[in-house]
């Protein structure tokens, strides 16, 4: 079966999206390295426009557009990074952006997209469908949707970060990122593999939302309906339809990590790196700071998915 | 009269200190500017190894003694970051670093000093005086002292950070360091007039450490006795001999920022541009955030000068 991208779609992805996504930091940390056992690249897309990588994908797909089919607008249902980079995205080409919301998403995420000239729908998270409200918007408006992950240009755009890290660092025996709904993780694994084919690629889901290792496991998309984490980003109940495949031919394995190793890893990163990264974007971190790779593994790219925390969970911690 | 260094001093310093110092990245924020006014580019040297810029003068002194003296020993006092930054540079070229630490000390920082090979003496604040006792251990060994700020040395290797920053930026209408005894703010200074004469420079100090701001307004030396701020780097009381004649003839003023203005910037620079600043560190932030500077200055070089803050002192905020 033919996969929905390849690395020929990251590339492009990379010259469209420079209007918009910054090419973001490479940090170390001999610290970090001592801790880890191997020599550690962080990717700090915590430092990305919007806090997130999510940018990347979210301006991929909307750059790629039409200007007619922009007038209509574009949709997007999510409480959290996707939605400012979606906003950000639409607001650079004119576009009107709404934003599908949880009435009781946290006031300083709604008016954060609020902000970037978004507008915003609420619906009730118990007894309404997002995905029903947000066709019924859809059908009305003619507006496009910007899917979170399971969409081929959402997959090459978040790529582009592994692209960045791989010319910036050069070889490297692994490459780690974080999963939700394995935009990332595909779009990363696609350009590694592509680049030096002997990169081992894993990715780094909670405990709590270990869809995508069940789901590897048993060699089809697998849900985990009520997923338990304090990874806002990595709550997704299954793999994508687009990004499963990819990541089965391309992934070496899932690596699970508990609540305290991200929270452990969010400390560390804070305290010795002087960055903030949220639990999801730690994600990666906790997978290499508490040795779920393979030890033969010398150096490593680890992807730092996003860092939008609020104060008052960061102190919870 | 002559002042202690000029901008020589600080190019040789640069040289000097490579194998050391990082070369820390300038970071810029859209949001920051709407809210300060003002394009404004931040020196980050709460990502500088030790996590603070003192490991620029530190190097500069040490990696410029002899063999013969370096096997002496070097001395410091400091529980802060002036500590770590001698530590690191000592061990670097293999001498025994002393320091002499208050013995209530927070012991995660006696800790960092001891792992990074410094031998800690400690003494009672109340009852003792650490001159002192620095002054019989440097009898007694013949060490070299590496005073915090008050040599050519120093000045001029911590005044690289600015040389950094213009190089990178280019002109700039103003530049602004945080002020405890002086010695960044000098050095910056120096090297900054000789590259753009017209560039104004600033210093930001804490409402409860005004030692500087009170000196430049005498025209001589003032003591504040017992300064009281959250800036645990800026309490020095009184600017130094040697950086205060370079104060006066290249600093415009000596801004004030309250403790709570501080507060204010770490938080600003941890929940939106996602690092760490330390209260000391984010004096020069909030100088620029509370609109303290004059209004017609439209780009300024902020030097957050470090980044080191317990964790437990950061959800106090």
């Amino acid at each position: 079966m033919d996969l929905a991208i390849n690395a020929d779609d990251v590339r492009r992805a990379a010259e469209r999206i420079r209007p918009l996504a910054q090419k973001t930091p490479v940090f170390t940390s001999a610290g970090f390295d001592t801790e880890a056992g191997s020599r550690v690249f962080f990717k700090c897309e915590n430092l990305q426009r919007g806090g997130a990588f999510k940018i990347r994908g979210a301006s991929n797909l909307i750059l790629s557009l039409p200007e007619a089919v922009l007038a209509r607008g574009v949709v997007a249902y999510s409480s959290g990074n996707h939605a400012q980079a979606t906003a950000i995205a639409a607001k650079h080409v004119g576009a009107q952006a709404t934003i599908v919301m949880p009435e009781d998403a946290p006031r300083s995420k709604m008016e954060a997209t609020r902000a970037r000239g978004a507008r915003i729908v609420t619906y009730n998270r118990f007894t309404e469908s997002r995905e029903a409200l947000a066709a019924a918007i859809l059908k009305e408006s003619g507006a496009t949707l910007v899917p979170p992950f399971d969409h081929p240009m959402i997959m090459a755009g978040q790529g582009t970060a592994a692209l960045e890290l791989l010319e910036e660092v050069g070889q490297l025996d692994a490459l780690i990122t974080p999963v939700g709904g394995g935009g990332l993780l595909s779009g990363c694994a696609t350009i590694a593999k592509a680049i030096h084919p002997a990169i081992r690629v894993f990715g780094a889901e909670p405990e709590g939302a270990n869809d995508t290792f069940l789901s590897l496991k048993a060699g089809e998309r697998v849900s985990v309906p009520h997923p338990d984490t304090i990874a806002d980003g990595l709550r997704s109940p299954k793999p994508g339809e687009l990004t499963f495949p990819v990541l089965q031919r391309l992934v070496e394995r899932v690596v699970l990590v508990t609540d305290a190793e991200m929270r452990a890893a969010v400390k560390f990163m804070l305290l010795r790196l002087k960055i903030l990264v949220e639990p999801s974007g730690a994600s990666s971190v906790a997978a290499v700071l508490f040795h779920k790779l393979p030890p033969e593994i010398r150096s490593v790219g680890v992807v730092i998915s996003g860092g939008n925390v609020d104060f008052e969970e960061l102190i919870g911690y």
